[in-house]
């Protein structure tokens, strides 16, 4: 499995197809957009080919895969440029760069995809360790190329290939995970972020082993919890709680349905110094939720950050109930004059439906709320302007 | 002028209009859903009254100006409640408790008005000197009293009433402006925020004489800037140029159309220590714009922080097309690699809006970017759930 050789095969729109929207810079070609004859559909998912306008007119480098419905991934605007280790290196040069005048230490996600010109590539970084997740055929096939020019830019001594999760299915992918450079390491990974250390597990975590894309509102929740008594449901590896008790937090007690997740959070509050603080509760959040209204248990500062609910435009009415729900449970659960912040990661919900939802789960609490705070995903997950309206991560901190 | 005594006289709502949107804290009544009758329309505007539904049952305490589009603003959920010195003071307290929680100084926006449970009231605080700015009927005629709380809940030493601006005459309100408490400060007041001190004029300037809103994007905008060129237009008092020198910018040139603020700038910048890093050039955003990209000029991070362009529904497309323009003008002085910052403060032009405007700019100046940050108004500014879709001030980081 490697990159294809030059010269590149030939792709053609269909004439209805919004080559104008390509033009200005939006990334996919769909599968009825594109021309999928005999020859097109031969070509191996991950293809490079020079995508031409229905007048024949080259328009860009595109990975093709006819078996998506994203058929075609924009490469380069160039549909000259060919796509070597020197390709490879100069994309992975300059999404680095904007990360190193972000963080002060190689903790982030150093590739978010088609933002970064990497179309379907997740990379996160862990220190020495990178974490790949290869969402794309063309960079399934090229994992190896991939590997070598992040060890070279980089100077990564090991790199994990995971290659789990819904995305890969799309694209007709197999799960995989393998260690392709370097050694797996034998414990979890110290990660310092907002002055907590989080523990990631990068071989049998979720996703990558952590959640780097919540950084900015953990920090603005931290900075409401001096003092506070704070409850974070669906803690993960502690992500928001640790936050707060490094900001000062006089107690957090963590909910999640996941025991080795807790113990990981567990690990971090040990590793960030607020163990004597931190408390934890394994169980579903819906059954922790009613099970703490039950007890009288009041909290300063509360956080829920779910699994995405709404996953599909399917389940998006299903899901927008579901958001409704964790706010009618959690609102009572807040002191007066509290905060209460509701996450979503569902692409499906946008904003505007996501925070109606949530004030009217506040509502049927019988509580009122201020909005304080609305953030997104942190700047080491840009976004194409194209492709903004669906921002999957929305965070929106109440005062009630 | 004062608060009105009780009992209160009664308003009703017209059966058609959205009585439940008003329960579930809706903060206004349209003046086509009240029952203007003679005796509605004499009460003097400002007056307090029981707003009833159609069939007579009491929904909250609300304020009336029957010459306002906004003929009504709920003051109370409780239509029993009093509105009296202890009541206000337990609003401005409220809102304080916040704002220390946020804040280690005391310089914020204290009171944002309806989601600070005080309708058209919005104060400021710089320090022992506190700005309030009376867009509302009630407010202004009960400006002496809300002075007499703010002084006893704050500690300030002297309150200035600010009644300029755009809001007072829809509201039927005369200008004016006069020191309520306390001595007129005699010079500027500095200001701490995010490692600079601003200058703020707070009898001659804008508003109240700093915008605090931005505080977190200017934040966001510093962390980029170490080391970096930057050029802010429309710099007013130095909002992100001198947050950006604090945080080890290289040079800032600050454009403005205004001596007496660019002027403050600079004193900003003396105070901040920055001096020799800052420069101004007074001068029309777009002139200056124009005549930078003819010397060829160039700058790592470039943000364009410009007054309401699309302040009505009418000025809508005509601001859009202001926002493109200057994006298409900003994006060519920005060095490949570096960072624009647009942000608009217009109610009219929602975030999509704006967004795909400056994304339509930098794509005519032959540029693309990635969206690596989108901010809103800083936590001192908080919103109602109700009211969250105007939310007026965006600001979009791209990367070029």
């Amino acid at each position: 499995m490697s990159l294809p050789q030059t010269p590149y095969p030939t792709v053609r729109l269909m004439p209805k197809a919004e080559a104008r929207a390509i033009r200005h810079g939006f990334p996919w070609v769909y599968a009825n957009e594109l021309v999928l004859d005999r020859r097109t559909k031969a070509l191996p998912a991950g293809a490079l080919a020079v995508l031409e306008d229905a007048e024949r007119r080259p328009m860009a480098l595109v990975t093709v895969n006819s078996g998506s419905k994203i058929a075609g991934r924009v490469m380069d605007a160039d549909p000259g440029a060919e796509i070597d280790a020197g390709w490879l290196e100069a994309r992975l040069g300059t999404a680095l760069a904007h990360r190193e005048r972000l963080f002060d230490a190689p903790f982030y996600r150093l590739v978010h995809a088609e933002a970064d010109g990497l179309p379907g590539l997740v990379i996160d970084r862990f220190g020495d360790v990178a974490v790949m997740q290869p969402n794309a055929a063309w960079a399934d096939a090229a994992a190896e190329e991939i590997a070598e020019a992040l060890v070279r830019v980089t100077g990564a001594a090991t790199v994990i290939l995971n290659g789990t999760g819904r995305a890969r299915g799309l694209e007709g992918l197999e799960e995989r995970t393998e260690v392709i450079r370097g050694a797996a390491p034998e414990a979890p990974i110290p990660v310092p972020m907002n002055g907590a250390t989080y523990m990631a597990d990068v071989m049998g975590g979720q996703k990558t082993g952590l959640f780097f894309d919540q950084r900015p509102n953990h920090a603005f929740v931290a900075g409401l919890a001096r003092g506070a008594r704070v409850l974070d449901i669906f803690a993960h590896v502690g992500g928001f709680g640790l936050a707060a008790l490094a900001a000062g937090a006089e107690s957090c007690l963590a909910v999640d349905s996941s025991a080795p997740a807790l113990d990981l959070a567990g690990q971090g509050a040990a590793a960030s110094g607020v163990a004597d603080r931190f408390a934890t509760r394994q169980g579903d959040a819906f059954d922790t939720l009613a099970a703490l209204g039950a007890e009288g248990a009041r909290f300063d500062v509360v956080i829920c950050d779910p699994p995405a609910f709404a996953p599909s435009k399917q389940a998006l009415e299903a899901g927008l109930r579901a958001y409704e729900r964790i706010a009618r449970m959690a609102a009572p659960l807040v002191e007066r004059g509290g905060y209460l912040t509701l996450c979503s990661c569902s692409h499906a919900a946008d904003l505007s439906r996501f925070r109606a939802a949530s004030a009217r789960g506040i509502g049927k609490a019988g509580r009122r709320g201020q909005i304080v705070q609305t953030g997104f995903a942190g700047p080491d997950h840009p976004v194409l302007p194209h492709l903004a309206e669906s921002g999957y991560l929305k965070s929106v901190t109440f005062r009630l």
